[in-house]
């Protein structure tokens, strides 16, 4: 049995939400759970559900790292902070993958101390898959890790995307594409330009050339590669765009009476359609090019997010994902 | 009077729709035009219309410049080209402001070469006003003018953007943001990181640190400053995500008879809010930093947005926005 080790105080309704979420994946998955926290407040929790013994363990941690503590400082320091025994207990064989919706950047600090990098890896990237219109997933990789990255970097986070498609998302032969600002070799910035042209050398991967954020949702295509600050950027403007579009159609759906009668009958339709761009959906990013499983989660994560996250975790441990990232790097 | 030269030629309807938008400002605005082009081909469009005779004339320009073809290449080759003419007729005063929907970078090469930068500026930028949800507009520099920048030229970015928003957009003391993925000045690419220490130093700018691109659409900010490639993949990313969220409704909105009778009764909400986020309402994004007004209009520009483009240079001259801009780079 491989286990999932959980943070348990990280994020901004720990423990309850995070507890809760394994709870689920365990009944519902029979996924076994290694819950990492304080033991008496996650006991506590416990004690409001029941399920089979064997499946749930809990391992004490006595600190935790805040939202707001500086990342690498906090995980150097603080030895007994939930997601760094947490990540610990992946290094170790104990759990088989660990999951945080606590600090980012303590999650990644913690999993490049504790776990080490895939030889052929520089720099992890986080890939977040995300919720299409239709229903095919694609993975933006690297959605946030690091701000600034080399040209071999971009071709690294390819691999790892790529790897990612394959095993988890089950697609076979996963077509990547470059986010640019156009689709010929010539456009872009110096570094996209210069990846481009690495990634058409590059005979292993199944490179489909660029590809505009206009059509990032909608191009066929199944990885799409960018440096963490343009990753980050586009992924906050369609949910802000999303989240705005929504908001816009409340209010003019309740502007007056007759409106508003329509509003009720359109109202299933809407939530359906919320439903399928549902990034809790997805429950979690997982940093990609680190050696061993390390699933991030928003940290606004509630028991769904944390549950699908858990449950992805295992997707991640039972296709091999790693040892298909380490393959195709070598 | 000021005439507005405008490019017949440039755009997926020319001449059609660039003619008749130009008439349409014409007349409903009393704007003086000068149209560039085939004069044959003008002519025989104008002959469709009534309007004032001294409010029209038309410069013969016997080339022009396809979409496919290489920016500088065709700008230098083709001295004849219509958006050329234009741009030489802004150099020698005929015409106060340019105007084109054709090929946006032979739009900037011609900008640049014939009317050159402002004093201060290494790179124009292009201005693009973004239409809100909640109808103020925020501009954002650099959408795309240069895929790449460095900290000073996004520092200028900002002084231009600045400068266009208290003319043309009548806003006082425009407030200038960078765009980057969080809102500490630690966060962000290296040359984010050292753009926003230059503007926090910039003791003349209205300067209101970073905002993330979730908030661009509601921060209370004015001007939103980045570099072109991150700027071109901001605002397709928006685009894209309303186009297929739009999709979405409509397809959600005629899934069986109740919502489709529903969806009759909201569909002037959806109009309204359309048009509130429609982009042809500005017609057109000025590239800034040239020396002399140049307005970039989308090459799927119907009269619509020629006219409003049209309104737009008119009351980019008339606003002094030159004097703005070359006043602030002192």
């Amino acid at each position: 049995m491989r286990m999932i080790a959980v943070d348990a105080m990280g994020g901004d309704y720990a423990p309850e939400e995070i507890v809760k979420g394994a709870v689920d994946a365990v009944i519902s998955d029979g996924i076994g759970v290694i819950l990492v926290g304080s033991e008496k407040q996650v006991r506590e929790e416990l004690r409001k559900y029941s399920y089979p013994d064997n499946l749930i363990s809990v391992v004490h941690a006595s600190e935790s790292i805040g939202m707001g503590e500086h990342p690498a400082k906090s995980v150097r320091r603080k030895k007994d902070a939930s997601l760094v025994v947490a990540a610990r207990l992946v290094k170790s064989g104990q759990a088989a993958a660990f999951v945080s919706a606590g600090n980012t950047g303590a999650m990644m600090a913690a999993s490049l101390f504790e776990l080490g990098r895939i030889p052929g890896i520089e720099r992890p990237g986080i890939a977040t898959v995300l919720p299409c219109p239709d229903g095919l997933p694609r993975v933006l990789i690297d959605s946030g890790a690091n701000a600034d990255a080399k040209a071999r970097q971009l071709v690294q986070f390819a691999y790892l995307g790529s790897a990612f498609a394959k095993s988890v998302l089950k697609i076979e032969d996963p077509r990547v594409a470059l986010l640019s600002v156009g689709s010929e070799s010539s456009k872009g910035n110096e570094v996209v330009i210069e990846a481009h042209q690495l990634l058409q050398d590059a005979g292993d991967l199944n490179f489909a050339g660029n590809v505009e954020s206009r059509e990032l949702m909608t191009a066929g295509v199944d990885v799409v590669v960018c440096d963490g600050f343009v990753g980050n950027i586009t992924l906050k403007a369609v949910e802000g765009i999303a989240t705005a579009l929504m908001g816009m159609i409340k209010e003019e759906l309740t502007k007056n009476p007759l409106r508003a009668f329509g509003g009720i009958l359109v109202k299933p339709g809407l939530k359906e359609m919320a439903k399928k761009m549902d990034y809790s959906e997805y429950g979690g990013a997982p940093l990609l090019g680190v050696n061993g499983i390390s699933i991030i989660c928003h940290g606004t994560s509630r028991a769904r997010a944390v549950k699908n996250a858990v449950h992805y975790a295992h997707q991640a441990v039972t296709s091999d994902l790693l040892g298909m990232m380490r393959r195709g790097l070598e």
